[in-house]
């Protein structure tokens, strides 16, 4: 009997009435002859309704206690989907990160899993429960509640499906992954199978389906994911080992608003200067993401580099302890990527690409590509405009 | 330095405001050359919100997954409370159940402390942390969450206070304890210190300032607590050992509306049935208080109990096990009490109390006694005025 970890994200449990949905939902598939762990995130907009609890007590929350904090959001809806499970006559226990000793790298915020003990749950699928587990969370060596990252349940439903060897599905309010955000695109096609390194590529790149760390952990122990529409019988996606045969070059395109641009001009082109400046900023966890730099004149270079935005203030300060110029500042800026495995044996995707680009008056700033992946970053302005024209030049 | 473990309730923590509120009070103590322990309730309603919650899922929502969710409330007001005080520039660290172990019998709802590990608390203490404690919460040895029951947060204050052999201070919406509910007598009068054996009376019969419980296991051990308002400096009431001298009888007045009456008309004078129905009843961890019995007749008996009206289902369901009788419900009674010391020396109490009501025609149903307190049924019509009346006739 197999064992399926199913994961449901925040809007898939947003009200009581949903919960009672997911609940029949998680049943049905129980009722099919297996065995069923469900991972919950937090009731729709807990998350942010608990951050802006802290934000009344002060702007700078410490991050253990807020980490405390807003782990509670995941506590409440795992005990209700428990309650609402038993209710209709199923057994069910809910755990949360205390209780299946779910241990964390102890980062506030942004905790990496280092390991599960799935006894508890084990046990419970033996006695026939439902498991229900709260996602988002985990616990560092000292005890402390850590939490994984936005999006951070996904990564909790598969590394539970690693220790379980089991299959794992994740549902969500998109009934699968999309070449281009239908949002900004309404020719957008649903694709039925992506592998992981596509699906990393476009969940890093900000297509905002899946947690990234999720598919990493997927392919690594290759254990299939599932994503799909909660509660509803439309087929979506699965992201799996794929051998493409296909000989389209560009499988999906995303684009980002969540990161902003820093640039510092004229700096001394020093490489251990430079070097400290970025194990600085890695010291304090920001992800950098992009780094373009001019050749040296005089003995100076520009160098622009781009991190997520919630981390601005906090990269500021770090750069104002090795750098007396004000930096210039970039908020307006998308990034804007094409993946696809295709690109590994197809010449001139990039060069289509700029083309693109250039005949439409689009500027690009920074540029970096992967072997699977061209990223560059745009005016704000540009999106809609850039998604569109790209979108046709790749068949999307 | 002496060690002092403070417990603030819900309304004191109603708002990120007041939880700011308690945070300054808090370091005023601490400056003042104490080490800080702070237990907290859940703010405000959150408790009575978490159940309408978990009622949108289930009208019967199952126990165990019942104290999971509410144990969120309190673990939201610690972390909020320990950010607060940081933000003032006093460190500080929260603690739920879990992180130090805080032991119960497991029973959901209702749970009674066992023990507690505050090898976690004594260290955060010498790290010169103000250590904040989410209240109301347990773990029992299975690792499942159980909750203390209404006001459990005051019986975690004065366990920690027992274990570190500390002072405590129960901070709450009233000044200190009357000797009559003051909203339902204007002339009721603080006390100054109140005996251990006086305050359990009055407070486990609706005087609804301390748990019983924290006064019981303060009385065990020793631990004088203190009561009073929040963030002021009124001076509140102490209970400890106090020798009385007083004359009076009478200390206090006690009022509950929380209590429903049970009547089994006509059952088979068997005591083996009774037994067999009551200990049925004790084993739901359902409370019986009064029991009172008419003389057999034919064989037959009537008996009347009354429970907390929150359990009135789940006993009918018991009854109906070996009674076919309906039983007669009234759920509009009061029970009345009054509570002194000095009742052990003075004679005649008992009689001064039925004259009063005798006099004005207020019914007395049910009656028991102990040997420092009278209590007894009313109808709930005659509450203001038995209340009214009985104070006058004790002077309170």
């Amino acid at each position: 009997m197999g064992i399926i970890v199913q994961k449901y994200g925040g809007s898939s449990v947003a009200t009581t009435e949903k919960i009672k949905r997911v609940a029949k939902s998680v049943i049905d598939r129980k009722n099919k002859g297996n065995k069923l762990v469900v991972v919950i995130s937090a009731m729709g907009d807990t998350t942010d309704e608990l951050i802006e609890l802290a934000g009344g007590i002060t702007k700078n929350p410490d991050k253990r206690e807020l980490d405390a904090l807003l782990a509670t959001g995941e506590m409440i809806s795992s005990s209700l989907l428990a309650m609402a499970i038993k209710d209709l006559g199923y057994d069910a226990i809910s755990f949360n990160a205390f209780q299946i000793q779910l241990k964390t790298n102890g980062i506030y915020g942004k905790s990496l899993i280092e390991d599960i003990n799935v006894a508890p749950i084990k046990k419970a699928l033996e006695e026939d429960k439902i498991v229900v587990v709260a996602g988002f969370q985990g616990i560092s060596d000292e005890g402390d509640i850590t939490t994984l990252g936005r999006g951070g349940s996904d990564t909790t439903a598969v590394a539970i499906a690693v220790k379980l060897e089991a299959e794992c599905e994740i549902y969500t309010d998109v009934d699968g992954i999309y070449n281009v955000d239908p949002r900004l695109y309404k020719n957008a096609k649903k694709i039925n199978e992506i592998s992981y390194e596509e699906m990393l590529e476009l969940s890093s790149l900000g297509a905002q389906v899946m947690h990234s760390r999720s598919v990493e952990l997927g392919q690594k122990y290759n254990i299939p994911i599932y994503v799909g529409l909660s509660c509803s019988d439309i087929v979506g996606t699965y992201i799996k080992e794929v051998e493409s045969m296909e000989t389209k070059p560009v499988t999906g395109l995303a684009v980002s608003d969540d990161d902003v641009s820093i640039t510092l001009l004229n700096i001394e082109y020093d490489i251990n200067l430079l070097s400290d400046i970025f194990e600085s900023i890695a010291s304090r966890k920001i992800n950098v993401d992009m780094i373009s730099q001019t050749a040296p004149q005089n003995g100076n270079v520009n160098i622009s580099f781009t991190i997520p935005k919630a981390d601005l203030n906090e990269c500021l300060e770090v750069i104002g302890g090795y750098v007396s110029n004000r930096p210039v500042i970039d908020e307006d800026i998308t990034k804007f990527s094409i993946v696809g495995i295709g690109m590994k044996t197809t010449s001139g995707v990039a060069s289509r690409l700029f083309k693109v680009f250039k005949e439409n008056n689009i500027q690009v700033k920074m540029i970096t590509t992967s072997e699977i992946r061209i990223t560059c970053t745009i005016n704000r302005n540009d999106k809609l405009k850039a998604v569109e024209l790209v979108a046709k030049e790749f068949n999307l």
